[in-house]
């Protein structure tokens, strides 16, 4: 079993059993974005994470011990075309150079990270229209001179 | 002239004269990510916004009157090639699939907008190392049923 | 079972029992142009949708479950090879451009949403010829400034 | 001069007179779609056409004679980035398939033509906010069998 | 079963029972190239042509009926490899803007259909080896103008 | 000067006069497709045959000398988008197994060169409208076997 | 079965009896380059070559018979990754506009044929380092002139 | 000035002055070959020959040195498209697979480099046709284990 | 089953028997970095090393010869998406010109060898936060002049 | 002048004035790799860096300014094709899988740092030919839970 055909294994016990990540994330006892994110195979749960969540994903001993493997990340799509993920692409088109400047201004030469790196994802009531709020913050990091 | 060759100019403006964004952001009079991603080519100004730093800028009614354009937004690049912009795709191959599913759990079918959309690029003083804070807010775009 | 899987499955149905689209939009509902792209992967149905089209297709609780998830929408090709589909292709090779000036010289800086959005498909019988007409109308959404 | 040079000098035109697609479309006497496809260089004038626009574009005999020649149509972007033009492209990923079954349901085994085609782009007042109304007609060809 | 599936039984059962392209093309009753590409899954079969062929072909009613079904028709190739097949993407390279430039100024603006398209293909007896020779005709499209 | 500037140069030429590919074909002396691809840059022309062009299309002598190399040829572009040409590449995705299949069927394992290869394009009246014919011939190449 | 599924069990058969190429090219009965490409997949044997070897390699009737169709030749790599592999894709880089040169210097304009082709590989024995010796005769092809 | 310029420039005086390889490569004094991928930008010349070949190219001091410099290999092409060139590659994609079992059966786990490699390219006569001939030896590089 | 499908179920193996790459390399008896390499499906094993290997991996006679057949090497991707190994990548495109510089200048014209090479990883302890080294070395091969 | 332009002034005087790496090490006054790769447009200098090179590199104010921006980093190039850094990419190909498991093993999950990264090239003497050795150090970023 590959963890991709891992994934697909909970999502459909996910549809089967009527969970959401919200129940999901309760189990693992992280953040929803970071929960839902490693149940999608992108991260690797601790031992107690993957065992607390195995009993409602109905997962067993070889399930379990994958869950904790580091994943190779990323997905097969160089460019997304769905088009809910494909804004968040756009993003980078559009204010890509804006990014990199901003952060040269404001720290100097270096990045932000995606490692140490965390992000929420919450709804944000609006009048005109409930609005995607979403916060990031990734630890600056910077370059190196030797 | 073409809208990137004033962005070229606009850049070689703000070295000579020791420019910074912050600064060209108090003549734009919006946030500062959005004046700078106008400037850099990738929104258009109102007329009253491009005459504002036409003066510091040392642009001429030409030039004044292309940065009121729309302009054709985005890049040549398909993927990132710059370690800081490429930070953010990494995002997207790690979390995209995640985010599309927590929309959806949370909002039903549809999107976030990149259009009617907002963000802001801040300083986070962390004892750790301090941290680039990105927040952004979408409308959510619901799918329409026909 | 993924829904790439259940498509290739409603295909087969609808070969086997000679269903028409026209047939399956009467189960759906709505419109024939949605109610396609529904079973075809690309739009999630309601409950109420899934089950009464449920019967002519012969479909399990688990495929009427499966039904209702919103789908990872988009194909693999990047640009389509099937003469049928290229021929839009074509269109936004040939047109694109001209319908970004034309939108935003009537509306300003903009786009015409994907999201909120309807199209019919229908014959425009036509003495030298008869005619696919294709109408579409999508909510024009304004760049937000900030 | 190549005929994208000339495509250039027109928007440059445009912009220094204050002219509109709409005024530019009077002088070209056609549809305001054709007219401003014809002169992003995607359409040949007829002769009485280029000359009828010649005036006020500030056009010589070299540049008339240029807008008469059929162009190599369409652009370098294999998949479109500006976001107003991305929305199409959005459209055959999520419709494609649709569009060939219907068509194939309705037509039989054929194509609607881009060539034997028409189209129109307008403003449909709307109180939920205006929508983008476009209307293409394309004559169905079939496929011949021999 | 998909009709990719149903070609490579074809090809399949035409080996084991060592039948020609020139024997089933008796069964469909039309030309050679056409019966030939109709049976690779690019052309729909007709009812009669289908059950015409089924019965050297050892083909079920289900075959059959995918036999009618609108293909999607093309290749996963982009560029083909095959050094038979790259010979025509080669004569692309070097001529294709040549049958552009002759067929502009043949007949206007326009193009030579691909649909309503017939082709040959036959052995040319040369006594220095010899020849394929191809002949096509597709009839002229006019750009429509409106 | 390289010889896609001479190509540039030549069409401008052409553009100016008011000459045909009919009337540069006559000063070439060979067929009119490959005299029109010649002078595309697709292949050398004989020094005679350079000469004799040279007056009408006012070229000097490093021009004259320039046409009498040969060229580096093909496209930068992978797939064609212009539509006239891009017909051509369609009839590879739908007819290339085909032919691939009937020339090995009729000759055995080879290729039709492209080398040792002729074509014409022509006009072919129809009462249904006039047709495109293109006659090709190329030389059967078989594999050897060592 | 496919070509490309034969071609995997002959490596396995190959592996599993310490079978090496020369070996098999004693049956096949032509060059041991020949030989190894056609048991690769990439060349047809004859009836007679592919009755020879189907002994020691265990295929059956339908093997056999497999071995004698005219392949789908070339393979799914673009760039080849395989380092072996790779520096023959590096002297393409290197040396292909030189190729082209001194064949058009030596022989006026045309190709190496890669269909009369022939070639071999050996070991040349030197004191620094034994060498691959590769040696490849394509019979030259000139452009026909028309 | 950079290397390809030279080039160019080299390109442009062997047009010119009615130069060939064979002359180049008598002021070089190596074989014809590596003299000319040298003058055609791929291969550095030693101080002594690059100001051999000066005079007759009629080089200054700059580009003297610039002939010295260690290049950039390679070019912008992934897949060669001009004909003569593109059968090589041709030969990659049909006997890449042959050449890696071949190497690897008869010297074991490595590659034949690129680097320390010579070859010839000649005519070799034919009754049939001549032939180009290309032998290339490459000293065989062992994998190291460690 | 193929070396890939062989790879894989090492993995599992490993996973399930709660292995390390040190333990499995002291089985190999070579360094950590060539072992893993080699398990990983990208080197092959002599035949003690892989009969070493096979009691803790649990391999049969077919695994074992497998084992030591030289691979296919690389990967399907052009570009790494995962995160670790993408830095990689990042380093190529930040320091690759620096490399070819400081090669040429310290040895003249050629290459560091990534066949006669080798290679370690190791934890460098660091108050800062401990760093991974990593060491290579790989033979200066010169480019030979012929 | 953009940065790219230059880096070519920059290799031109290099060239011309004879200058070495090392030498302008010595002005830049940190290590050579670090230095090299500044120079050559990856990395931003100082101001009291690029105003000691600034003498023997003959720059003006402009310039010495533009050596102290923050660079967009990375090239055109996807794939390296010159064979001295095409080696390093090949590494990638080869142990991208195994660098990924080691650091893994050894650090937990995360990466090896490109920022907070530092590297060396030197020579290392050998009987058997020297060695290019590069030494890299990377911090450990471990992923951060949430």
């Amino acid at each position: 079993m590959t963890r991709s055909e891992l994934t697909e294994k909970i999502l459909a016990t996910k549809l089967k059993k009527k969970l959401t990540w919200a129940m999901l994330t309760d189990k693992v006892g992280r953040s929803k974005i970071w929960s839902t994110t490693a149940l999608l195979g992108q991260m690797p749960l601790s031992k107690e994470e993957a065992e607390r969540v195995a009993g409602v994903l109905e997962l067993n001993e070889e399930e379990i011990a994958l869950l904790q493997v580091v994943p190779n990340r990323g997905t097969d799509k160089v460019v997304p075309v769905d088009p809910t993920i494909y804004r968040f692409y756009e993003l980078i088109q559009v204010y890509g150079q804006t990014w990199k400047e901003l952060i040269h201004e404001e720290f100097g030469d270096g990045i932000m990270s995606a490692i140490d790196f965390d992000m929420s994802l919450e709804r944000q009531p609006d009048p005109k229209g409930d609005r995607v709020k979403i916060v990031m913050t990734g630890k600056f990091l910077q370059y190196k001179k030797y």
